[in-house]
């Protein structure tokens, strides 16, 4: 998208929000947009969206002043944008009249800033927050108060640290990263020897983290640094809060892990999965592209591009409904098998079937 | 409980405690107490509770100087305290008894307060702890050290946030919260739209979060705002540590969260609910009042008020138990089963049942 | 180990490896080496390991100069050191050529140090990191910038204590600590007493945390201070990211807890036990030594020392094995019974059978 909201609180018409969205208006095109919300809870000024035919008897009852719907349907009691993709269309027209929070530009008087660091322009550098010695902060990004930059950490062109973040020495991270509060990027990974004594030798985590472009990482989630060599985020992977990405794993592009998952060393995730919330993957493991797992699933073995598994291990979502559909089954089946049992038994002995030696018994 | 405690290290005689606690003393009302402790643990000067008959042994054997026993009990060998509830009236002597640490009021020279925030009477700011603009701090809250509030927060009187609490713009704190260390409320909610390249277009995160009063948040635990409109945590509720709160979620009064349970997007918990630790619950759902979810089940559907549901899927209590009463039988069944048929076949040939269609076979 | 690292970026010949980790040299001892890496990765200056005879192609592929061996074996094509535990002598040759990132000591300008707090020599005390009245830090501690220590706190010598890390009043940290970023010490534990109103009665957590000597604890992890007495995490124990060890739970030696595990409260851990990540223990457990704790599973149940056990609820490795080969046999079976019944049926009626009363009937 290349238009840029207006500054301050923003306010559009319909007909210039059209001409932003490439969309056509339906309806006054005058009407004043100052907002964006969902059906139930728009007001007067809000531009709402139709999500689908269903919805359409809420966008009668909402008091929003316009709506986006898809393009081959129409609504004649209010003004409306059409889209090919309304939500896509909405998302565009909430990021013209929302404008985010974002600290000015420049050093705050109490940041940390070594002396040897590489501030670009335009950074902002919030309160108490310190870069450390041979660190680069690339153009524009915006590091939060109270940040901790450890020595050499490399942060690209328009990335945003929030608060708390803690990114360890010579990390990367690439451009336009958000890291929401708390994050702490390269901490040591968990690998130890055992010495003979029952004490656990620690191994020297030397190796770093790289996080490539567009990555976004949650709320207090951690990535730890390789043991040798490097972990790796790539690019447009979204990583959701207290997801816990070991040493060594590799997590392929536009990858999306949900929160409270966890991803044990050395692992390789390919592009585009979709982990849902609390999946653990075993260490050593290759997943491959496009696989979706289930929320709560522990994945045991590699599993091949494409799949859709859920549980504990893991089974193929197939094999998992079946199972579940069957659980509630099998108490009584339990018991039916018992009586079934003694009627074959007393069949059995209808039949004079006398065996001496058990053969064929349980 | 209307008593304050003394300054200082306070201690007590007995007679004291019975007036404030208002209980009846039995033994002799001029032991000094100094301090509450366990059965096993108990000194000189300790007072402990007696939570039920089969304690009375290790409260013989125990070193307390006295007791809070229940009201239809006694205990000759020591000095007691008559209550209705001991475990109650012991919580509240060893609130009498125990001064936690508050820092004391005032702003730390070294904090960094916006010239536009408004800080109410007897406020502690600490060390390094970031106020932003137009934020506005309750009377008699604490903010311990290396706090960031985001501008325009409200944080109502009384509330405790300790240090590395990170509070994102527009959050609203009630009175009397407690957010323990480390603690995120605010950071975007995880909310993507897919690209036709298999890229995720960010969803603005333009609502926010409110945290009614005298809930208290657990230790790096994370409560995302909304995508539009608010996420709330309503008035009483307690959450444990490392707890995932999404975007959009409404929590009830009085529940309670215990680690590292995670709710997914605009799911609406009841109040007085129970999640033991480690519980998943799937986005858009309905849990009633007074739910009581098992630690690490996964909750798929909406739950009505009042069940109680365990494992991955939910179940009910009773039908998990008796899945699991089955589950370790279920490797002989398979076997048991086998050598069934092969008696069935045998009598089918008895009977000299030839059945050439297989109609009725397996 | 006694020999120390060489200070700046240090390179050794072969020949002064083989002294410092006591292993004979095979072939040329002169070779210079300046780092260590893994096989696929080596390139000239690395020495490797070879983990196996499996890696003996890829030990001939890599670019390494020099490799540590298995003593009984040789490799004429590279220079190599023999060792009895290959791995581990190559985890001390990582800790000669690889020297951690330590800041200087000293207490930074900007540190916030309360002047009754006793700072040992050499201690290093990093920017806007905050120490309470009262707290003492042993020699050579080092703090990085950004931590919380709260008054009264003991750390010992030694320890590493990361960037946000908060360690609340009175906790004691032993020597040789590393808490990684992020993480929290002393947290209140979550307890209440229900009121009869639906509310609840906080229970004051008077107690306080005691983390032994050697104990790491990953980014992020919790550990609540104990309502009365304390918490112990004992000598040598390791603890992952994003772990929550609830009030007064008490941790034995040399114990394992991988990322994302929950011990709930007043459960005791033995020694040498190792917990697979996501793991949770039910409150009020005894956990036997060197048990081992599949990941994912849930503990309902004291296990004895020396089991394995797996699964929600958790059963003997054994049994879940074996539920677990069942499990995908089920769906059939339940409609292979159903035809075997008919089948019974048939005979039943062939044989004449009428049970008028349903007798032994389904």
């Amino acid at each position: 998208m290349k238009e840029k909201p207006k500054a301050g609180t923003p306010s559009y018409t319909l007909e210039e929000l059209a001409r932003l969205l490439e969309c056509k208006v339906e309806g006054d095109g005058a009407t004043v947009i100052t907002g964006a919300a969902g059906l139930e809870n728009a007001g007067k000024g809000d531009i709402v969206f139709l999500a689908g035919p269903k919805f359409r008897g809420a966008l009668e009852a909402s008091r929003a002043s316009a709506a986006i719907i898809p393009e081959g349907e129409s609504f004649p009691s209010l003004p409306v944008l059409k889209a090919a993709n309304p939500h896509l269309t909405f998302v565009r027209a909430v990021e013209l009249l929302f404008v985010p929070y974002r600290p000015e530009p420049g050093i705050h008087p109490t940041a940390s800033v070594s002396p040897t660091a590489k501030i670009g322009p335009g950074v902002s550098v919030g309160a108490f927050t310190v870069v450390g010695d041979g660190a680069e902060v690339g153009e524009g990004a915006v590091l939060f108060p109270l940040v901790s930059v450890y020595p050499r950490v490399k942060i690209g062109a328009g990335s945003i640290i929030h608060s708390h973040v803690s990114i360890r020495e010579d990390v990367r991270i690439g451009e336009r990263v958000i890291l929401h509060c708390g994050v702490v990027i390269g901490a040591d990974g968990f690998g130890f020897l055992p010495n003979p004594d029952g004490t656990h030798h620690k191994i020297p985590q030397k190796g770093t983290v790289i996080i490539e472009d567009d990555v976004e990482v949650g709320a207090n989630s951690t990535i730890d640094r390789a043991a040798l060599g490097e972990t790796i985020v790539r690019k447009g992977t979204k990583i959701d809060d207290l997801v816990m990405v070991a040493h060594n794993v590799d997590v392929g592009e536009n990858t999306l892990l949900a929160a409270q998952t966890g991803i044990a060393g050395s692992s390789r995730v390919g592009k585009n999965v979709i982990m849902a919330g609390q999946v653990g993957i075993a260490d050593h493991l290759e997943i491959g592209d496009r696989v979706i797992i289930a929320a709560k699933s522990g994945v045991t073995k590699s599993i091949p591009a494409g799949s859709f598994v859920a549980g504990v291990p893991h089974l193929d979502i197939l094999d998992w409904r079946k199972f579940w559909v069957t659980a509630p089954l099998l108490y009584d089946l339990v018991k039916d098998f018992k009586k079934l049992r003694a009627r074959v038994e007393e069949l059995e002995k209808k039949l004079g079937e006398k065996d001496p030696a058990g053969k064929g018994k349980l």
